[in-house]
């Protein structure tokens, strides 16, 4: 049996002592441990995996944990277990076709719960794979009552993440606040170059010979929120804005990828708007 | 209406002008054009994709091309088409499934006709996608006798290209020979480190900070055709060689992809066992 | 002897064809030659390097290549000569000596006719390479006036390009437009991010997982004039901005390097405050 | 006053445990914590910095942390001190140059005791920075002579690496084995691929789309030694083998440079012929 143990506290002497000691008497097997301590600001990480030969009394050593670290220290203390996920998507299939391929490769640590999109284009890619497809159409509908469609369909279900596989329409601070470091998007650009629409268009406007792609998660600042993972692709002139487009696409499918993947391993930290990854 | 024109030729001053100027005559209109000459070996090669306002009698603009370049110049001159291709897989699904996402979302300039393995294992992914699956086992089956079926099947389409999308057997001869330049490999290191079977193994055992993907068209030296395409990935000591094949997979799907795109947009020259991409 | 011609003009029926006929009429060897059509605003591009068995008669040949262009086509023919170079430099030694290593090691190709810089310094790691160093304290002075005095010592001068080796302080209008497409800066962010000073605070501040560098012309918009060569380096959470300074100063120094490289052999077209690389 | 403690040792239960325990008790800060469990080999590696605010006593430390760790754990722990170095170099001037600028502009943290060549070439650029030259020919001399004349004046320094900044000569086994995990090289290529002798033009002669450069400590097998640091630049089929040669130089420069600080900083542990950074 796995187990997982995040911790953020402010910093103080004997934090890593304090909490292998707690371990150590519970007999567990440290199997990985990754700390990093924020000087200028005093706080300290600390991510732990061990393994017991027994079942593990989560509360009881969160208890004992909590006793011997500063009192304003967050203890996040889980068994492993495979995450549950919602994708929401608008039109374009690289992203979301990425993950449903790793599903099927058994790639994914998660399940995929359900897929909600504002429109049915990918309704065909997503039923193939016996995923349940919700198409919430926008028209006739004000922003909060489409949000609250979509929410009811999301709502109903058990979910860790929703993976905003790029959906492209910009969600409510109300619905922003209901997720809270839950929302995973896929932005296509190097934040914080080329915020908002139409970063390739951007991008071939100002010349660059760079283009990227950032997941983070999604705050109330429009393409502001933490980031997780960033990466980019070389161009040059020959590239029009359409080409920067399909270009781009691989980058953003991998960037996604890798950020859910660090998300669904409990290695992401978020802390004065940045994430610590551990 | 589009064409492409492929030349390469011993090297001779005037090359483009004689090229050029025979476009010119029968009024085309040059879009791209791009050219590299090989001081070293006197060779010439160029690209260019040009169009017409009426249809252009092909073998007629070919002659004249031809009585205006040096003897043994080689020149391709057709239609620009849609090209068909054959997949050959095993196990994984990395590649096939990135390939058949493309597809469904109109990123992939083929027609996929088929696609041939010696398991089972993805005629469920492919069946999905409504492409005919054709499993050839090799139980029972001598290396040339299972060649020999492999072959009836991919002999019964029309083709341009046959892709390795993690075929884990090696071709013999025979095969290999029956399909010169066409036959599209992805191989799971940069070469040419680590050739042959596992070289994940390998670059763990080798202790590397780098992995990496080659694509390349396929001859009788394992691993040695020409090369398209390479991209790697950063590691460290944590990734044991498991860790190394999951991170490569995104590598390797990629390489093969940006690979498969040269080869379909003809730009590709092979000379002296490597590749000129124009 | 060797030759560059730089053609920039709008995009018409066989240009590639005039300009190689004048060429191959003219018995020039082409060793390399590049087009680009930015089709969006019909524009053309290109680069030939020829070379001539006598010394070419310029003049002649470029009235006879204009004859032959469109009316508003630049023309540009020279000899390749290794061009001057000023280079203006504040405190930070790693861009400069990056510089004159590679003079010292015989790989750039330029001459340092001096080094212009705002404090002292660099003076003795200047002075070691036997290149002159004029300091040009602001202490006392306006802006314009400091500027003025900088000017003095840099037209006293024969030079092609103004290198901004870590230049510290911004120009004014009059210093910029008076050295047009002449001064190449490195600016310490994958612009467009990050505009203006202390970008590695900035890109602490908002968590980046990439930083890089940007080598662009200057025009009057700072941090906004052509790009002529990016690249980045991958960091986490562990760097503060002190340590993303360190990591970039290679970046920094590379980009510059490279972007002066394809200046000094006269690659770079200048287009829509874009730049054309040939 | 700054500490480096540095543990290898089979793995047990509790070593995290173990070791803070008694840094806690000697009441000593923990700056920063890292470890890695090679779980195939059961081996455990951890590196840690901290602080005290009084002196020390160092062997009493190390004798205490010893009783709590497995019989043949290896302990290094020392106060933190800038490291002395030796550079041996050939003709090429880029590698040495990079250090020398570095250490001009106080990023390098090192003392540079001496440069030793077999040629006196680059003895001008050395002596600009007031370090000490000696060249060693080879004229007249067997490999044994020569290498015991290097060794005679690299052993009147005290130094803990020698940095091979591009020294073109093969050393023999006994003067690898006088230094240990001490000499560092930087090999022109992304090993294991092109060992040897001219890897630019095997690979130029391969056919590659990328090229490399590989740090690692020296070992009597040419170039197999434990990989320390790599990187990579892509290339494509214009560059022949002196433009790569050209362009891998700042890859070798800057793979060589993250090397050395690598080793500065007390990082690298070496096992089963790889490294392990932390």
């Amino acid at each position: 049996m796995k187990y997982i143990l995040l911790i953020d506290s402010p910093d103080a002497k004997g934090l890593v002592y304090e909490v292998t000691k707690t371990l150590y008497k519970y007999n567990l097997n440290v199997e990985t441990n990754r700390e990093f301590v924020d000087k200028e600001n005093s706080k300290f990480f600390m991510r732990t995996e061990f393994s017991g030969e027994v079942e593990v009394e989560i509360d009881n050593l969160k208890d004992e944990l909590k006793k011997n670290l500063p009192q304003n220290a967050h203890i996040k203390l889980t068994k492993h277990r495979k995450k549950d996920i919602i994708l929401m998507v608008t039109k374009e299939s690289h992203c979301l076709g990425d993950i449903l391929i790793r599903d099927f490769g058994n790639e994914l640590d998660a399940n995929i719960k359900a897929v909600v999109s504002n429109y049915d284009v990918l309704k065909p890619l997503v039923e193939k794979f016996n995923i349940p497809y919700f198409c919430v159409p926008t028209e006739g509908l004000s922003r909060s009552e489409h949000e609250d469609r979509v929410m009811d369909v999301i709502n109903s279900f058990e979910f860790d993440f929703i993976v905003l596989a790029k959906y492209m329409r910009i969600l409510s601070p109300n619905f922003v606040e209901s997720y809270e470091q839950k929302i995973i998007n896929i932005h296509h650009s190097f934040l914080p170059a080329f915020i908002g629409a139409n970063p390739y268009k951007q991008a071939h406007q100002r010349g660059v010979k760079i283009i990227g792609a950032t997941s983070h998660f999604v705050n109330n600042n429009l393409d502001e929120g933490p980031i997780i993972a960033q990466d980019i692709k070389r161009i040059d002139h020959s590239f029009n804005w359409r080409d920067m487009q399909k270009a781009g696409r691989n980058v953003e499918k991998i960037v996604l990828s890798n950020a859910l993947k660090l998300a669904l391993e409990d290695r992401i930290f978020v802390y004065a708007n940045k994430t610590v990854i551990l």
